[in-house]
């Protein structure tokens, strides 16, 4: 058996700032975000690198909870662009020739059919590299600019979802391999009988069919998902190839990695089917002071700001309305409708059942450097730090997100990647042309049946 | 003032066939529908011509109106393919420097803040080179699609349509275009005065904001639109920047087009501000008799099944239903709730109230050659069609739809270009990056108030 090697990839934004939202006031940003060509050039450098992946999040709305008002975030850059990433990674996939590439869409202000037809879509263009990240969204500011005027619950959403990841996979599964004939001289295009009709008809959804993309390179675009909370957990082993997660510290991972295989097992999901990848930033120097003076500069480009408005988004609440040091009742907490897992994670980190704002802020770290897995050093000891996860039971791999664009990327590939492959952890080059044959997942994984 | 010249838009379609259903049967076709490098190719060509745009049609399900039944489609390849044209139009973007890139998106069945980010994405990645072609949908078998029993009537799709317009609208003009700031040192990343949110609620839409795309290199997106039917030109004089017909022979064409000048002048548009860009086949010989055997052996490849599963897509309506000569009563045309403006132009062309359902497909011609301006023989008498129409009021340019692909393309490029250049009605290259430029349009047309 082949050894074990890590996954890598990107943690990309279509947006004024990388993850790290205090990112482009850093002196070495660019600041060229609406153009193709940062994009590409970002594409470039983690091919050059060999990740198996990029992939950008997203949310439909602006971070605008926090006072209930978007101005702060507009004045500080909190994330407040943010395009669609479709387009942006058809431009990457144009430039590019193995790096797999995966966009965020939402189950919730989406349509079946549509999903279905923009991911098989990419998979054809870039030769059967696409991915697609599923999310639940968040709060009320997107519901807003989708027409409704409150998110739907958290539970909903994810019933919602459930019967959403159904009807695409059923549409991708329409089309029989061989179905295209293309026999010019007879004028047979394709075999009727080889192409079905889904006739779905659900709760959410109704979606007929027959679908108008023919099979993918890869068989069928790959399934990303980040669910961390309890119902979210159950829905990614279910349906994610690529879980997506984001860990304070080793020993957290080490603890939700062992809980998922169990989860996965219990649900007859064989847990080497998935990769499960934590967010991490890396700083690297020449030497150990160096890297930490460059992550004391990235530091201290931090706001408050940052914090309160991101943490307002994702949990759907105005954390401008109680003072730092008021405790949340069992009721509010119980009332928190957007991640739940960022919630469960303070409750966890603080020790306190009723945390405070305060304790949102420092365990949740949300937009800061301490929110995911942070590796500083030199090249050497940055690896050592990645492989101690891999190798000890915290993930297969890591997602990582960008101090500052595309120097973060650049500094890794060009120092991090070689001493890893040095190690044998992680790959020298491409298994092939699709994202599946790279990340190792089977082609043929049959959708879970509802 | 300049010498008046025409516009060219090459008429593609992310499908099995070009707008010739009949096409994937040519011997010179090629059959990598399915790929970026054909899409690219075509761009490339294109560009190579200098033409002014390439846009992609649209349509979110298969015919499948004709017997109640797709089978019949999908075994004769009748657009049985259809794709997301989105990723496909940035693959052919990321090829080019200058080339106009549209896509089809209906105002049925998405939401405007989608619309409006996707294509002002698009804008950005391109350049200033986005286009959309503003559509309702047509028929049932897209209604069951996407959720819903039976499509909207004809002038409530219109109602929607103009309150979809008038969201994307609001939301590309809610960021001044000096709103990004980007101090550093500062920490002021944009100006919340000069970003405001759209705050739209109507009819059928509710649509806050702040919108999450800074305006883009041309402004906004250029608007194509397509409305032949009564409701349907009211409309295309309002909103769009680019009017594309089809107009079966040159006296058609210029009664249309002088009607359109009398609606927008009426309506307060100058008609200067718009283009009005019939469609057309170009089939060129070196000589007269071997454009004339090429013609033919092009129409050999049609078969009747073709014009009548895109005759029940487009009207909405099972031809099978009624014998080939059987009239349709008052009721029945007035029921028919798709493409009316091919409904209009069956009772024009034929003189008859009454058509019957060969009239229908005799007149309407819809799948073939002479559905639509067609210009056989060499060079130059292609060149010389071309030029009376243009010069004869028929209309301020082409949208060339293909034969073939991509040799219809290569052909024309080749051959008759240089032909329109050396006569002056044709640019010689692209007066700018935008497309605005390049069509002479402005900037900063207003969005019409509703």
């Amino acid at each position: 058996m082949a050894k074990r090697q890590m996954a890598l990839v990107g943690f990309l934004q279509a947006q004024n700032c990388s993850n790290y939202p205090a990112s482009w006031r850093h002196p070495d940003s660019s600041g060229e975000f609406l153009t193709a060509g940062y994009y590409q050039e970002i594409a470039k450098v983690l091919e050059a690198g060999k990740f198996h992946l990029a992939f950008f999040d997203d949310r439909l709305a602006m971070p605008d909870r926090f006072g209930m008002s978007a101005a702060e975030s507009i004045r500080n850059g909190v994330r407040v662009v943010k395009m669609d990433p479709i387009p942006i990674l058809a431009m990457m996939g144009a430039v590019t020739r193995n790096l797999g590439l995966g966009a965020t869409a939402s189950t919730t202000y989406y349509e079946p059919f549509h999903i279905a037809r923009q991911f098989s879509t990419l998979d054809h263009m870039t030769g059967g590299r696409a991915a697609w990240n599923v999310v639940t969204s968040l709060n009320d500011s997107e519901a807003a600019n989708f027409g409704q005027d409150a998110l739907l619950g958290h539970d909903e959403r994810y019933d919602r979802a459930e019967e959403f990841l159904s009807v695409v996979h059923g549409h991708w599964d329409t089309w029989a391999a061989d179905a295209i004939v293309m026999d010019k001289a007879a004028g047979v295009f394709a075999d009727p009988a080889k192409v079905t009709a889904l006739e779905h008809r659900g709760r959410y959804f109704n979606s007929r069919g027959p679908f108008t993309v023919p099979p993918t390179p890869q068989g069928r675009p790959v399934i990303i998902q980040a669910g961390q909370s309890g119902r979210g957990r159950d829905f990614a082993v279910k349906w994610a190839e690529l879980i997506f997660a984001i860990f304070p510290n080793l020993d957290f991972a080490k603890r939700v990695y062992s809980e998922t295989r169990e989860i996965a097992l219990a649900a007859g999901r064989d847990p080497e089917s998935y990769r499960l990848t934590p967010a991490a930033y890396a700083i690297i120097g020449e030497s150990q002071a160096e890297a930490e003076d460059k992550a004391a500069l990235i530091d201290s480009l931090h706001r408050p700001i940052d914090t309160l408005a991101l943490l307002s988004e994702a949990l759907n609440y105005d954390f401008a309305a109680k003072g730092m040091d008021e405790a949340f009742s069992a009721d509010e907490l119980a009332s928190i409708s957007g991640l739940q897992a960022i919630r469960d994670r303070v409750v966890r980190l603080s020790g306190k059942p009723n945390p405070t704002v305060r304790d949102f802020v420092v365990h949740s770290a949300r937009g800061t450097l301490r929110e995911m897995a942070m590796f500083v050093g030199t090249a050497s000891q940055v690896a050592d730090g990645m492989e101690e996860w891999f190798l000890e039971g915290g993930c297969d791999g890591f997602v990582l997100a960008a101090t500052h664009m595309p120097g973060a990327y650049i500094d890794f590939v060009k120092h991090v990647v070689p001493e890893l492959q040095r190690r044998g952890v992680y790959h020298d080059d491409y298994a092939g042309p699709t994202l599946r044959e790279n990340l190792g997942l089977s082609r043929a994984r049959t959708a879970p049946t509802l």
